[in-house]
């Protein structure tokens, strides 16, 4: 009997923000899986740390501090050799993962690594849109709205395009593209709309006018734009 | 002392999925609010059920059956002015939403009324576009792509040219809208990529390829479509 994979989302940092089939499955975990950004703790394990058994068997991905692929490729194919082998050997496993696994998560690595060979459940968490939305009070959408997720590492031209025909607007991983996203938005006369959150959730939280959002942004930050009025009144 | 509106998502159906904030609230909750369909049992309340004290006094927001926005308008006003008495009495209020409270949610409606004269707090839960994705093993969106959610009863012209220029795209309130939906994803060549769920999460789910998709769909359905190769590997 070979044991079942599970990537489990963990929410936007507020350990409470986890589902209780996470805090479930994570407390009963003989095997848990995380990555580490190279030299950091890891942010997946920290919102988990309360829920992990002691005795737990913990495998780390340590994740390089690159934008390039095959570095980064070469980890996930370290991590997903030695999930495998704890499978084979008939452990479940539980990934961790910070937000929602298949939302820009690191999870999907493995996934498609691992997913042929074994079986794998996927446990969805609350996204940081949703909560970045909580926190700034700004209702994301509602009837027939559209909303649009876009990351901030696009082209100044692209977010440009997208912004410009859309209803509502939650900007992933603005870090140190803050200053072209505003360019962006304030060229479309929209900066009065957008709101800047860091850290939602947890401690040192920061939810702000676009207009006041610091020089230097954490990978971690996020910009929504709405429409503002009360549509949905 | 007045009391503190708690917007309160519940996740995508299976109770498992809430968050363990969501439970502590619920459990605790001396007075609960949900909305429900004239005539139904409500579906928040039946993901919420086994959370809820015995002695716990329920404030049901009856929701006429119809399109039209005067009747449901007139239904949050009466709700709204419900909540506002016990907040105004010093009791918290806890109004249980299905999904995320800010995600195309009926929450909406009674921040709009209530948050200017109350402290409410939103507490974000999974979403269906999450929680459909893990059970179809279909990853949304990783690295720098976008994610466009469009409602179904948006006009097929609309749909047309929102799914032409997009990466990932979840269609949510498909029901009634399907066949629609399916002539603007086939006419775009897109439907090997297209997968329809229904009950994601809940007893009777269905995750099959779109061109197996059901005649009738169920107003809680959706399509997704992924860009379909692993290009996250």
């Amino acid at each position: 009997m070979t044991g079942v994979l599970y990537g489990v989302g963990l929410g936007p940092g507020d350990p409470e923000l986890m589902t209780l089939k996470a805090h479930r499955l994570i407390s009963g975990a003989r095997v848990v899986a995380y990555p580490a950004l190279a030299g950091a703790e890891s942010f997946a394990r920290s919102i988990a740390a309360a829920a992990i058994a002691p005795q737990a068997r913990e495998i780390v991905m340590e994740v390089p501090m690159t934008t390039a692929r095959a570095p980064a490729q070469a980890a996930y194919d370290r991590g997903a050799a030695e999930i495998a082998g704890a499978l084979e050997a008939g452990e479940d496993v539980v990934c961790l993962c910070e937000g929602d696994p298949f939302f820009y998560g690191s999870f999907m690595y493995l996934f498609a690594r691992l997913s042929g060979r074994f079986e794998v459940e996927v446990v969805p968490g609350v996204t940081s849109i949703t909560a970045c939305a909580a926190r700034a009070g700004m209702p994301l959408a509602a009837r027939n709205e559209r909303l649009t997720v876009l990351p901030g590492p696009l082209p100044e031209a692209e977010l440009r395009a997208r912004i410009e025909g859309a209803e509502s607007v939650a900007i992933l991983k603005v870090g140190r593209h803050l200053p072209k996203i505003r360019a962006v938005i304030e060229s479309l006369g929209l900066a009065g709309r957008a709101v800047y959150i860091e850290r939602a959730s947890l401690p040192g939280e920061a939810v702000r006018p676009l207009a006041e959002a610091p020089e230097k942004a954490p990978y971690f930050s996020m910009i929504l734009l709405t429409k503002g009025a009360d549509p949905w009144l």
